[in-house]
Order: C-alpha cells, then sequence, then structure tokens
C-alpha cells in the first residue's frame, strides 16, 4: 500500500511537492449521497492558511480547491474524490541556494540519503504544503461525521513556549489568529510572537484536540486500535515529536485509584483515559495533545554541511512561521476527523450499522 | 487488512486470549536464511514474563514457543512463520465474579459495546497477555537487524511513579527487575514497590527505547514515516498513553537555536530529534519514550457498573503488577524492532539494498 | 500486508507446510456472534480430503480442526479465529529422494530460485495442502452467508479431461467422488480413471462454482471488483491455469446482441455476464468456471534437473491424485463464500447495512 | 486499502469519470532516479486512443499528461507521481436520454443498485476511460522494467470474434491497427469490421500479452502469486470475463505427460505453463490471455428498464467501439507490466536485489 496513503477505508492518498504545478488528495471510500461543494473547503483552508496573519509566514495561497471526480450534482457518487490545488506563488528563487546545502533540523539531509535526489525547492515533498490537502479532506471527514452521528472534532493551542492558557471559553478559539482559548491572553501572545519575531528565533507549541458525540465502539484492536491510529495520523504531521491521549505523560506519576475512571449509571466520573479504553471508544470525549518543535528555518545562521561534505553556515531568508504550532490546530483536527470517519466505516462493517443492537449503554456525564 | 497484523512488508499476525488455548501469531516476510531456533525466543520472553520478579503479576507461565511453519532445518524459507504458545496457567476462575461486571479503566465495558459479547477470561483479547507473541515475533527482527545491519535495540525504565534514574549505564538494565538503569537505586525501587503493593493501588511509568547502527534513509514519507510507524506501534501496546520521539514534549517550551540539531562534517552535534528528520532515519540513535498508565486492576474498590446498569463494587483478586510499565520493557523494544525491520525492507524494495549509491554520507559525533 | 493472506475486511492469512508440524489459519474481520463449533468443519474438509475416494490420493489425515481463539462459548466474538491442524500423517521418507531434484511442473524449481533455500517434503509451502485451510476459513464464510444474507455458494466438477456432464442436477453432485452433476455418467467416469491411474499418468478438469442469492452491489470499483477479486482468489488455488467469469471465453466469438443480458420489469433475461456488471453484482446468480491443469507427480519419468544442474530423471512414488480438479471442488466454493463475505463488510462500510435504501429493485426470472 | 488502488509496493490509484473535468492516476513506490518526461506517454496513449483508426469509437481527446509531482528535472524522486489529464471532448448531450435508463450490459444498474446515485454522463467511473492512466502508469513500469532488468511486454490481438491468426510476426503487430500479428489478414479483418458497424452488431475478441526477460522467482506465494496478480489485474480491465496463464482452458483435456515443462541443463523444454511455477516466475517468457467481451452499446435496440421500473428500449447513439477488445492491447501490457514491477519491488524486498545469491540457474531454450 503507498506510504502517502492513510486509511483503511477512507483511504486519503497525497501527492505534491511545495513548489511542484499542484498538490491534491485522492479521497477513497466515502458514502455516496453526501453534499459538498468546491466553497466549503474554503474556511478550514483559511484556518489553516500560512498567510493568516502576521504570525505565521508570508506565503499567500489563493488555495482553491477543484474537485476532480467523485462529485456528480453536488453530492458523492462513492467513486474516488480527488482534490487539486494548484501551486500559484512559487517564489524557486528563495530556495536556490540552499538547493546543495542540508537545513540543519529539516528533512533535506535524509531525503538525499535515502533516494539520492530531492527537490530542494520549499522543502519539495516534506514541506508543510503536503497538509493542505489534508485539510481538505478532512472537511469532508469533518462534514460526514457531524451530518451522520452528530460528531464534532475542534482543537485549539495549548500551550505557545512558556505560555499556558489562564482560562478556557471555546467560543474565544476561533476569534483569534492564535487559536487560542483564553481572549484576555491575546495582546500578550502577540507581544510575545512579535519579539521572538524580531529575534530571528522559533518557538515550539502544543495543540490539543477533541472530538463530542463519538460513540461508544470505534477502533479495532490490536493493530488498529483507536489511540494507536490517532497516534500514527498526528505523528505524521510536520514538526509533531510527541502524542498524548487523555493524561498522556502525566499518567507516569499517577496512581491506579486517581487514573481509572469510575463508572455510575449515569455514566463515567472522569476521563483520564481521553474516551478510549482497550483502543476503543467509550462513548466520552474522546482527546489528544501534541507537541510541534520549534521551526529550524531561522535567520540565525546555523552550521551544517553542503552536498560534498563542506561545512557552511545556513541562514533562512525565505518566509518562515516563528510558531508551526499555531497553524497546526486545524491539521491536527482534519487527522483526527480522517481517522474517526475511517473507524466509523471500519465499525459498521464488522458490527453493522451504528444503533445496531446496543447491548446495555449507560447514561454519560462527562465533567 | 487484519486490525490484528501489523507491519507492512514484515508482518505480524497474533490471535488468543489470555485464557484460550492458545495465543500465537504468524511474522510474514521475513528473508530467507535467518538461523532461528525455538530456544532462542527464551530470554526475551522470560523478561518479559509475568512472574520474574515479586514486583510483576504472579502468573507462571512455561511460555514456551513452538515453530509451525516457515523454518527448514533450522532456517527461515522466506513463508509465513506461525509460533504458538499454550496457556498453561489458566486460572479462570479468578475472573468469573466479574465476567458481568465492566472493570473501570478496562477495555471490559468498550469491547462490550462494539461486539455486544466479550470473552471476559482475564481480560481475553485485552489482556496484556497478547504482548507475548509480539515479544516472540520482535526476537526475530532484533536477530535480523542485528545480523544484516548491526543494529541493537535496547529498552530502560526511566522512571517508575516518581522516581527518575540517578545515573545511566547500560550494563546495569538488564542486572535488575526493573530494567532500571542505575543499579544503586534499585533498593529504594523495592521499598517502593512493596509499600505500594501492600496498600492496594499502581502506578504509572515512563520507559525509553533506543536503536544503535540505524542507517540513514529508513522511513518512508508521508504515512509512513518511521516516527508514524513508531508511534503506532507503541501506543498500540496496553495501557500506553503518549508516545515521543527525540525531545518529544519538551520541545514545547524550546527555542529553534536550541532544538535544531547541527551538523558538521564529522557528523550531527546533538540528537534533539530523536534520529529522525522528514519521518527517515538519519543516521544517529533513533530514540522513544512511552508512558504508561497505572493498571486498574486494584484491590481498592471502585464504583462501576454492570451489564444490567446496575452500580457495583469492582475488587480485583487476581494476579496483576501493581506497575505494568515495568515489563512493558522488553515489549517496547520487540516493537520497535519489529518497526525498523519492516521499514528496512521497504526501503530496500523502493531504493535497493542497503549500501548501493550512498550520495554523500557524513560521519557521526553523537554524543 | 503478507502475501500469505487475503481479503480486506474479512482477512484470512494461512500457514503451514505440507510435512510440518501443522497447518493453520487466522480468520479476521468476521462479525461477533455467530456460532461456530469445531465438528462444523468436518464436512467440507470430508469432502476436500485426499483420502475421500481411490480416485484421489491416499493421505489420509485426521484433519481435526482445533479453534484456538475468537470463540468464547461457541459463538464468534469479533476477535481474530485461529484454527489449527496438526499434520499427523508425514510420510517425509517418499519426498527424500526428490529433495535435491526440482520436479518438472512443480514449484521445486522456482521456490529455490526466489529463496535459495526450500522445505522439499510433500512440496513444503507449495502443496495443495494449504487448501485444507482454505476450506476451513470458508466453513465460516459460508455459514455467515447463508445466515445472513441467504446466499448458498456450491461447485461441480463441469469437465474431466474429455468427458462432460450429459445432463445436470444439483442433487447427483454430492452423492459422487467427483462432484459430477449426472448420475448417470458415474461408472464411465470410474472406468476413465481407473485407466488412467493405471497407466501412470494424469488429466487435467474444470470446476464450476455459483452463488445463489447475492443481492446487487457487491463489489468494489475499479480494482476491488468482485470478478477480479474472484479471479485472484480462484487462480491462487493450486493447479489452477484460467478462470473465467459468467460466458467467459465463449464471449470472444459472441456478438452484442447475443451477449448483452437484457432486463425486464420482472428482472434480467439472460445471465451471459454471470451476475457481475462493472464489477458490481446483478442480484443474477454469480458464476465462475475454472481448469485445472493436469499434475506434474506422474509414476512415468520426466526428464529434469537437480540443483547441481545435472539431468536426472524424475519418478513420483508419493501418492498424488491422477486428477487434482476433482478435490477442488470444495476449494473453489470456500475461495468464492470469502470473496463474497469479504465483499458483503465492504459494501456496509461504505453503503451501510444491505436493505438500507434500495433505489429501486427490479425482480429475477433468471434462466 | 483504497479500492482504487492496486499494487503492493508500486501503488498505482486511479480516479476521474469519463466526461468530468479530467482523469488522473498517483503512482507511489517507483523507486528514485528514473528520467521520465512528458511526452514519453504518448506513445502508448495513442495506441489505446479510441480514435486511432475507423474501426474504434469515434472520441478524440488530445490525451496530454501533465505531471503533477514526483520528478524533479526530470527524473523521480521516489515521492509520488501524480499524472492528470484534462477532458477535453466531453459531449454530455450524446448520454442525456439514458441517464434514467439502465443500458443492458453496462455498469449503470449495478452502480445505481450499489450506490443509489450514479453519474450517467458517458458511463461515469466505469467507462472504459479510466484505463487511459493504467496506461500512462504502465509507461513509467514499462521503462523501468526494460532499463533495470531488460524485460519487455507486448500483446496483440489472437483472436477477433470468428478469425484466428494464419501466422504470428512481433513487427507486424504495430503496423496494423488491429494489433494483429499476420499482416495478410488485415484486410479481411478490415472488411469484416465495416460489415459489423454496418449492421449495428459488436464482436468479442481474444488479446495475448507477454513478458519476456522475467528472471526466475518474481511472485509471492500464496495469495500474492504472480498468476493471482495478473489474474486479478487483467480481469479488471473493462469487458474482460475470463483470464487464462499459459495454456489455460486447453489444460482441461492435456494429460500430464503433455502439460509438464521438462527441463534439461540448457533450460525449459516448453512452456505450457506460461512461464509460473507455483505462483513464482521461472525465468520462462511469462504469457497471459484474455476474452473481452462484445460491447453492449449497440443502435440495434435492446429492451431494459429505467429507474421508475418501467420497460423501455435503449439504443446507443453515442461514439462506440463494435470490438473494444482491439484497443485493449496496450491496456493488458500495462497491467502485465505494472505487475511485474511491482513483484519486483517486493522480491528485492525480502530476497535481497537481484542478482544475488543465484542458487542454481539453468540456462533458457524456450520454444
Amino acid at each position: 500500500m503507498s506510504s502517502n496513503s492513510f486509511g483503511k477505508l477512507l483511504t486519503v492518498t497525497t501527492f505534491g511537492e511545495s513548489h511542484g504545478p499542484a498538490i491534491g488528495c485522492v479521497v477513497d471510500g466515502c458514502p455516496p449521497g453526501l453534499e459538498i461543494a468546491p466553497e466549503e473547503f474554503r474556511h478550514d483552508l483559511e484556518r489553516r492558511a500560512t498567510g493568516k496573519s502576521r504570525h505565521t509566514s508570508a506565503r499567500r495561497e489563493a488555495d482553491e480547491v477543484e474537485i476532480l471526480s467523485g462529485v456528480y450534482e453536488g453530492r458523492t457518487t462513492g467513486t474516488p474524490i480527488a482534490l487539486l490545488i494548484r501551486n500559484t506563488d512559487q517564489r524557486s528563487k528563495d530556495y536556490a541556494d540552499i538547493a546543495r546545502q542540508f537545513r540543519p533540523g529539516h528533512a533535506d539531509y535524509t531525503y538525499w540519503q535515502k533516494y539520492g535526489i530531492r527537490d530542494p525547492r520549499g522543502g519539495g515533498r516534506s514541506s508543510a504544503r503536503e497538509t493542505t490537502m489534508r485539510v481538505a479532506a478532512g472537511v469532508i471527514a469533518k462534514k460526514w461525521l457531524r451530518q451522520r452521528f452528530g460528531v464534532t472534532v475542534r482543537g485549539y493551542l495549548s500551550q505557545l513556549g512558556p505560555i499556558t492558557p489562564d482560562g478556557f471559553d471555546w467560543s474565544a478559539v476561533e476569534d483569534n489568529p492564535f487559536f487560542w482559548p483564553h481572549a484576555a491572553q491575546v495582546p500578550a501572545l502577540e507581544t510575545y510572537m512579535d519579539a521572538l519575531r524580531k529575534s530571528g528565533d522559533s518557538i515550539g507549541a502544543r495543540v490539543n484536540v477533541v472530538a463530542d458525540g463519538v460513540p461508544a465502539g470505534w477502533g479495532e484492536p490490536i493493530y488498529g486500535k483507536l489511540d494507536g491510529d490517532l497516534a500514527a495520523a498526528l505523528m505524521s504531521i510536520n514538526a509533531v515529536k510527541g502524542v498524548e491521549i487523555g493524561d498522556g505523560f502525566a499518567a507516569v506519576t499517577q496512581k491506579g485509584t486517581e487514573h481509572r475512571d469510575l463508572m455510575t449509571p449515569a455514566g463515567f466520573l472522569s476521563n483520564h483515559a481521553g474516551g478510549i479504553l482497550g483502543g476503543i471508544s467509550t462513548g466520552q470525549q474522546v482527546t489528544a495533545s501534541i507537541v510541534l518543535k520549534p521551526t529550524s528555518s531561522l535567520r540565525l545562521p546555523g552550521a551544517t554541511v553542503d552536498v560534498d561534505g563542506h561545512t557552511v553556515d545556513v541562514i533562512t531568508t525565505g518566509r518562515h512561521d516563528p510558531c508551526v504550532g499555531i497553524r497546526a490546530t486545524p491539521i491536527a483536527e482534519a487527522m483526527m476527523a480522517l481517522v474517526l470517519m475511517d473507524q466509523a466505516l471500519r465499525h459498521r462493517a464488522q458490527c453493522g450499522d451504528v444503533g445496531d443492537v446496543p447491548p446495555y449503554v449507560p447514561g454519560s456525564v462527562d465533567g
């Protein structure tokens, strides 16, 4: 199976390089009858767009999605849905200088080692440009999950370098360029980012993503667990170095009596597990958290080598985000949505349509 | 593809329930000619065995591996290798009481929700008993990696609840029942565990696993990245709630100048990335870290519900580890070895045998 | 994905060599709740057994299936079902002479070329012994298809060398050792086979297999078509050299007006297509036909080479069928059943449970 | 895995409808460094083109391939290669009349049954238009096979309705619009086709496809056999109703002494097996044959039903081939080439690069 595909029953195959003619994806396995129009992709693509604010990089693409197949008279037909975005803002000259150099912290060196050839224009295939198509595919998954099951998938920036939220309000998240859940802190974030950009350095971040409304029973043990699939999907996002489900690494120091989620006839009393037990959803909120490393594309020089093995100093002069974690929020949402839709289809394949024979379902009083 | 299989070219399919007649696996894709004998599985199975010390649960299985196929005159033939272990220590009566109850923090409830039926004996399929076969399969991968590439995969317990290592020595790890890298702390660990067991509670842990000798170039972008595959493989281990590669979540607060691994003609100057860039190995040590939650099988009562929706208190009287993280060390090693062998095969499929056309390989001075 | 697995959602992985300790399979993806008992495998295994009559080879195995996993209190649980059969009748000495020779028409030479090592005992992995597990897995698929959809899968020998049926009666098929659909010809078949055996030669055959009750809509275009899957599944049976769907090769000389199946409100007027159009079932009988080559294991000497490249004459002295096609009937049934069950699960994954939203269904008056 | 993908290591995913905006494919897994240019696709696309001669349908597309990704400075980079062809000749109005009717012998009815919705324009996804992308992908496979192994894949029309070749000459095949191997018969074929077209009817055909230069050892038993993969790939071509390997159905009446291919130190003495034993290539010519049914798109009226269940007569007025088998030749070549390249990659994954450790290789004196 293609290593540029993921998903077992809802399979997304992406293609394209950062500065090639186009990027695109093929979404296969979507049930027929779902209404979808080109303009529905805009909202999430804009949320991800690198030119959204002065705190993310300056590339400004139209990013208009063309639906090439799989949709007839506005509805999916069950055949593969191909989506295409032309690369209109190709500043290849920005990257000409570093074609023979391996930028530290980038995939330049490893692609070269693996393939013996690499497309150096904007990072080629390893560029975060590829995630645009994940977001586009995620739009389809989000819509299907919402219409069919009432599932919603949302994310937010839960840490920006040293700064953590002082409060939490979902309604604030979409009202600031940081996807930050506490409006009062936004000016402080802007100050922090402006200083960072001026310094030429970058910073790490943490993004949380959650799904509400997921019914109990999604996920396939042992090697197709819901948490295993989420881990693979989220770790595959550029710059991600860690994935947590539920309490994650905090569980290292927890006692069993503290971690286990007790149940009553009214539902679970807590959700340390992140809505997944044994790889299968519990019916609670599904929660995950990821870390995104600080980008290595800096205006501050860094030692590296070139293809001839000579020492060189690299300075990145192109457009780059001082915090790539910010725009990872919609990407992480897309990956979670795609995993959930895939698992929903897998579940009904083996166990029949959701709604069949629920043996016993306690209520839910998640805090 | 079976959700009880993992690996693309080295494919491992496991089967079996904790207290069924047997557990087993089928390892397919192993190159022909590898010498392998039943007794070679013993060492790692004993390292994982639940009866290894008083600090892990009391189940004592012979765990003798029978090779059912794929080996002729002591060497692999290229056909599927089936391994079988009979379950000889089936104390089903221990579990009879809880057949109608959903133990909190376990997969009882979710299996019931998903399938409408579950094997309650010892957790059935969701038991960590299944990981025995991962360790067995991992023995094959470890041997092949060592013989073919000189790659070694090793793990250790890097945190036990609040306790972290005060020193590090690989030679200490295999000399104590905790896989702890600092011998002087072992008495303190024993004291901690004895108190914990007496209290009836359990504790979380962290395990680190590393691979040395991995050549640059293994890993398939975008959705078959080496780190993505490791995340899926490690997250699929029972009780794991988080996976880190390299610096992991510490990168949230790191600056780019701090995180990026600079290169000189003599090699990389650091390894914050954990030996992976863009999903492909750099030639450095590959490092990962996981968290294992405290087991929810406790002698301390916990509120839950039964299949009729009535409130019950569960007390686990069977054998259980107060810290399941301890014996996760060989399991994590096995999963990393299986992922690496799979990626090695995938790499030579696309790019030819390792050794072909290395375009440019700086040395390595990893710290 | 393992090359010893087939099926996308109902995945069967087989293992084992002809004269190794055991053969077995893992059936994954079966819906939970299906009642299955070890004795249910007997009927089809006996139909396939090589010792069924004097017209098939003399190996007599108990072929008792042990269910190792996936079944609890007599019902499938949704976890992988492992089935095991011990090889009890291992006459390895029969094959010792030819360990260094490549029997013509066998896989001896190609396994040697591919792997550099082969298990020569009874053909090792390439023996038709492997098909025992297909038949066992097929028992599960047949039962599920029958219970869930009323689908039945049946086969018969449609040609034995030059002999074709003079009449057709399903009730005759199971009453003779040839699976022949016309009872009056059975004595002639016995005479033919006795003469053939005496001559030391072998003969080819044709087997037809059909499924009744398949609803319209199963099959996934473009590369998971029902006919494509059937072709792969049937061609993978030992000795099969050709596969036809519907009229098959007769269509070479047909006109379009002759071949196309006209429709009326009462249903299709004919079934030249074999119940499949565009890779999707039409709701008619699904029909396939295969050819099985004459076995190359003959008492008549045949020139070949040994591992040193020297010319040798091979005479096969072990037990072998003069017509391997005869016992291919239950194997072909099993493969068709497994393909249909897999497609049924795939269909309900994408399109919902059968019964959902049938847009328009004309009746069926298949001739 | 997507049902619109095939191949395990060389994975081709196609998308697009006959009269949608575009058709395309993503070819993943191609080794890096292969030179490929857009104009290299022209030759085979023209060979397949529906407007090649007056004997095939009148649609005339430019069919210019755009390479969207995976190629840098004219060479493959190891990343997915996306190919796109815009549909420029969309005569949707031709098909408007039959949007509510199910053409007999077409996939109209089955797509409707499966999905509850279908794209009626020119057959939508079920149109042979899709095979254009197979041919395009096949160009890459053919080139790689030829450069890396000296393998060539060629096909020809081996029967047109009742007419069979009176002679055989490879050099004739590409010199006539029928891919016919005997030049002297071409006028007779033209006469036959002209009469057929005038009658409004269509005819079946047979295509043979062969590969020369395939080394021994390609193919993965048991469910990834070379012949099994070929059967699936060839059966998936529109209108194909049967697949043969080697002697195919002729083996029904063959004796074992007739069919088995004897070996001498100089090689095999015959090739009834079609170059495959036990699912693995023997080093001989690999041969396959397929039947293509007569198209059901006829100017002669045929009874069918519409979506309301009423009887209607269908007359196809659009452009259609009276013998779809003719242009199937390059499609069958492409499918064989793609299967062989996939198997070549799989072989070197498990067994090392071809050339490693050949244990013993007799010569080849194929007749």
